[in-house]
């Protein structure tokens, strides 16, 4: 066997899930498009310093560091975001806002893979920057959800949660933004205990400690209910409460825009990256362990990266967790009929004369394969059998000789000659061969 | 200013480049349609020794290198091709013959950056694996002169060689392999003297130092011409004459196939890559001093990478490269008209409405920007303007009571107040606004 493999957590695509792949990214950049997302493309590569500043602790030790031949520190990118904030910081500083910027690529964490969760991973990215309004957040959520509707998915839930609500509570007791970073990012990992215990030993008070609980155990009943009731909870803590409205603000314009969304509020959700300032979101499906998307608002970001100050909200589909899901869901891609066909020249002669016909099919849409092996007509037609290919045309020194060829429905098996001039209409279905 | 910026010989691509970037893959993917290519997906990040292997020296000193957090040596591809016969050597391993395999992706080397010329970089690959039959290398230069002609360039050359005409001559004189890897890459740099010097240290005869001064010096008249001067040249060097035999019978199927490329026969040509068996390719335009596309063909890599032993033709496409030549040759790519629309809410109640109408429009195809930034109408309509929008739809209350809003044609300046159920269809054209 060979001694070569992939590398732990690598992946190969074959063609029916590259082709998968490829769809949805397709999808993507339509719905970009659509909803007037202007497509860049940014490196795999970048500083190490850039990728690292605001990723969380989580993500940052997982990153794919080392130093290129010149001794600079760099890695592969874990997130599609710092690269476009870090573009409008500087290429596109003193451009007017706003931007809708769209891109797509692969990732690079060095996480346990597991079904869902691989050490290169594909997403579309979506981000709208230059907008502090509710409306943009909710551009977010409908095109995402546009996204998935597109993808053919169902019964795919929003997760939804605002940031504001934790940060209001744990800046107005005070606690820096080191601990505030610890506390959520405890909380996302449902380590709720370790989290109180944290915000307990930097003295939050007692109603805070009091408050994070109920807001982890709030169900609600209803979408706009669960918002209010959080409002209520964090009732004293006044940027919680102007997060909780913000979070309804959101929910209401998505809810008048007529889409359909199937939204959970969920006040202790808190995702791993330390940027983000206002509503977050992921979007499951119950087939997966892992969110198809997630994104958030992170106001700050441009900023910090040294650009003009910059609110802003985005969100990243993952490519290869939406196929799974697509498969799971028995949700395939819709494809075009494609007609394809075979050329295979008896004799060496005909070589020729078979790629040029070839070529002549392929200009109408067709898709060819010359036989390229030296095999003999029956060894060629079970191959272009076994590979569903749906015509083979057979090109003969005596046909040539008055311009035709054979042609033989490989479906239902029955072949007579043709010339040539009238071969990719008759393939093409036009006329009956 | 920014203290991040993009790692030295990295690049942003803004929408316009972006766009002829996905442009030419596109035209690449849909030229792998019709030859029978599928599409497949393998990763940047592959094991340091499998890149290593074959890559000569050239590549592999350039290579991002690294050990990853699980003290793999790995490296980011400098190439798709030693993934795709690594795939063939496993997974494919006992799957039939041929294989028609495309991939597209990122690509990195520690150049020194010049135009044309960056450490990441893009391509599509075709490989043909199974086959040692010339027209399988013919039609590898009939899908390329397909791509160059589907991306709009002009007059762009194929430079073909054989590496099989100089290691023919270097094995007759018992040159080995190292000997012959070195003699190929001075010549393939053009330092002709310090290769023959390296072939009359090995004891080259002064018969083969001959040849070689030939070969370099051969100006031929004719394609078919060139290739019968080297046949005579190298007579008495059995696999050389061999080689130029099959150049000469590809060449003639390309010539066959009715296909009008422009062929220049280089004898001493070389390619930086050490695992090529056979016929060489560039593809050359006069206003770039890089190649748009380079390839060959390799019978024995695969089975250097513990697979069946599997003959293979490929070749790697430029993608950013082939972008520079249609901006040099003022070739841009066709794009399809978008009807363009910005809804523009007065007020802030009428938000909602503003959300639901722009998904109304975006159902019939037309790409909505919502305004997000709570401006002025003068101001979001310069906006608008600005950007080239076609039409702006003002959502304010008193339409809205009539179920209408305005629509304003921005390129005539004219508006009209327009029931919403009709927006969508004046848009699109098919009525007047």
């Amino acid at each position: 066997m060979s001694e070569f493999k992939t590398v732990r957590g690598m992946r190969d695509f074959l063609s029916e899930e590259a082709n998968i792949m490829k769809y949805i990214e397709g999808k993507a950049r339509k719905v970009a498009g659509l909803y007037g997302y202007k497509e860049i493309i940014t490196p795999i590569v970048e500083s190490y310093k850039l990728l690292a500043a605001k990723a969380g602790e989580d993500v940052r030790l997982r990153m794919y560091a080392f130093q290129d031949l010149g001794k600079r520190m760099v890695a592969l990118r874990p997130e599609l975001t710092p690269s476009v904030a870090r573009l409008v910081a500087t290429t596109l500083r003193n451009e007017p806002r706003p931007f809708r910027l769209f891109c797509t690529g692969s990732l690079y964490r060095y996480d346990e893979p597991q079904r869902g969760r691989y050490r290169e991973f594909w997403q579309s990215d979506f981000e709208l920057m230059g907008s502090s309004k509710p409306e943009a957040d909710a551009e977010i959520l409908l095109l995402t959800n546009r996204l998935m509707k597109a993808a053919g998915l169902k019964g795919y839930t929003f997760k939804i949660g605002h940031v504001g609500v934790l940060r209001g509570i744990l800046s107005q007791e005070k606690l820096n933004d080191k601990v505030q970073n610890e506390v959520l990012q405890l909380m996302d990992k449902k380590q709720y205990d370790e989290a109180f215990k944290i915000a307990g030993d930097s003295d939050a008070s007692e109603r805070c400690l009091a408050v994070l609980r109920d807001l982890v155990g709030l169900k609600g009943d209803s979408v706009f209910g669960t918002v209010e009731k959080i409002k209520q909870m964090v009732e004293g803590y006044e940027k919680a409460v102007a997060a909780a409205e913000n979070l309804n603000e959101i929910l209401k314009l998505v809810s008048e825009s007529g889409s359909k969304i199937d939204v959970n509020v969920e006040a202790s959700f808190a995702r791993g990256l330390e940027y983000y300032t206002g509503m977050i979101v992921e979007v499951d499906v119950p087939e997966l362990d892992v969110a198809l998307a997630g994104g958030g608002r992170y106001d700050r970001l441009i900023e910090l990266f040294g650009g003009e100050p910059t609110p802003a909200v985005g969100i990243a589909h993952g490519i290869d967790r939406i196929m799974l899901a697509m498969q799971e869901q028995k949700a395939p891609p819709e494809t075009e009929e494609q007609e394809t066909a075979m050329v295979i020249p008896i004799r060496e002669e005909s070589k020729g004369e078979a790629l040029k016909i070839s070529q002549m099919l392929r200009e109408s849409g067709i898709a060819v394969e010359v036989e390229v092996m030296g095999r003999k007509i029956a060894k060629a037609l079970e191959d272009a059998d076994r590979r569903k290919i749906g015509y083979a045309i057979i090109v003969g020194e005596r046909e040539l000789k008055e311009g035709a060829v054979v042609i033989r429905n490989l479906k239902k098996r029955k072949q007579n000659t043709i010339k040539i001039e009238n071969l990719a209409e008759a393939i093409s279905g036009k006329t009956t061969t």
